[in-house]
């Protein structure tokens, strides 16, 4: 039995809708961020990272949602969540979250964590205040160039979708303009759906759009 | 034959490392960061991000080193640079590469392009002053958990072995005091004993250490 810790509103729900559409055997344990139990001794011993998601599996625990997702896709074939056996087509995906993981995420963060990266609070309010147009511009690749549709990958749903609209899900918070986006806001459409994806939303009671 | 963007200095160094450690048969291609080539209009058709490295395949474009890393160790599959066919090791690479590239990339990028996060002059400022304790922190938890010696993943030599030797020479010019850090410096010294590596570094000019 494997066993996912999320928090509300982060990226693990990435995680959380994979191992849904994989049928996959898991416990969701969710983490209260009001109580930072995110940085208890107790989780840390978990996750030395402080973070969420972290996923216990019968080998050990893994972190870093790129690497998650690609575990549930490789752990669970018979979903074909990924292009297991095909280089390019692969590294396609992962060149996806990563994106996702090293830009996008990132561009988010600093209206919220701004902390991580400069003490000073003036320089925190100067980073909230640039989240809207970055996330813009992130998305605005995504829009023209990355998500070919109707999947993120085209024809197949990849673990790719998840992530994305994982993250896309934090738009309105962002205060991007979800209006210059209507194929993101498709996918979005497209995800909410498919039943794995209620089932996980619903679990961790979070309100998309 | 593949063709590998690259500017000194940048995370590219990595995939330029395991290109050489296939035994890929590829070319090197150098932009000039110094003159914007990364902007400009013939190179924002190969990568529209503007952004190395970028790796031209015969099924396409790819962007991002760990996707690029993934796509050489399975594209290369006798040079074994990744454990292919065990999800749960393969998992950990990813989690390995992804937290280099969304984490500690990151923190370093906070003190040449602070431009990405703020516009305020004192806000990039801030940023910079940073830098030090950030890397040092993610560089901490490489030294004492994720690190496991000799090599990232152990025994085995894999592609969190260049992205790590990469970031890692970006260490004494974030002003991290590297003293601290015995086990990743030994990395280094391995790292620099291998041809591929010594053939990488030499093409790209770069000075490590």
């Amino acid at each position: 039995m494997l066993k996912l810790y999320y928090a509300p509103g982060t990226c693990a729900l990435a995680t959380h809708i994979a191992l849904e559409e994989a049928g996959a055997p898991y416990e969701a344990v969710r983490l209260d961020f009001g109580s930072q139990a995110q940085r208890s001794p107790e989780y840390l011993v978990v996750n030395p990272k402080g973070r969420v998601p972290a996923l216990v599996t019968e080998s050990g625990t893994l972190t870093e949602t790129p690497g998650l997702l690609l575990f549930v896709a490789q752990r669970f074939p018979d979903a074909e969540l990924a292009p297991l056996s095909d280089p390019f087509a692969l590294a396609q995906v992962q060149e996806f979250n990563s994106y996702l993981c090293s830009t996008v995420h990132v561009a988010h963060a600093h209206g919220r964590r701004g902390a991580r990266w400069a003490d000073d609070a003036a320089a925190i309010e100067a980073m909230k205040r640039k989240v809207p147009a970055t996330m813009t511009e992130c998305f605005d690749l995504i829009e023209r160039k990355l998500l070919k549709g109707p999947w993120v990958m085209g024809e197949h749903y990849t673990i790719c979708d998840p992530y994305l609209f994982t993250i896309a899900s934090w738009l309105e918070g962002d205060r991007v303009d979800t209006g210059k986006l209507p194929r993101v806001m498709e996918h979005r459409r497209h995800m909410l759906a498919r039943p794995a994806v209620q089932k996980a939303v619903a679990a961790e009671g979070t309100q998309i759009g």
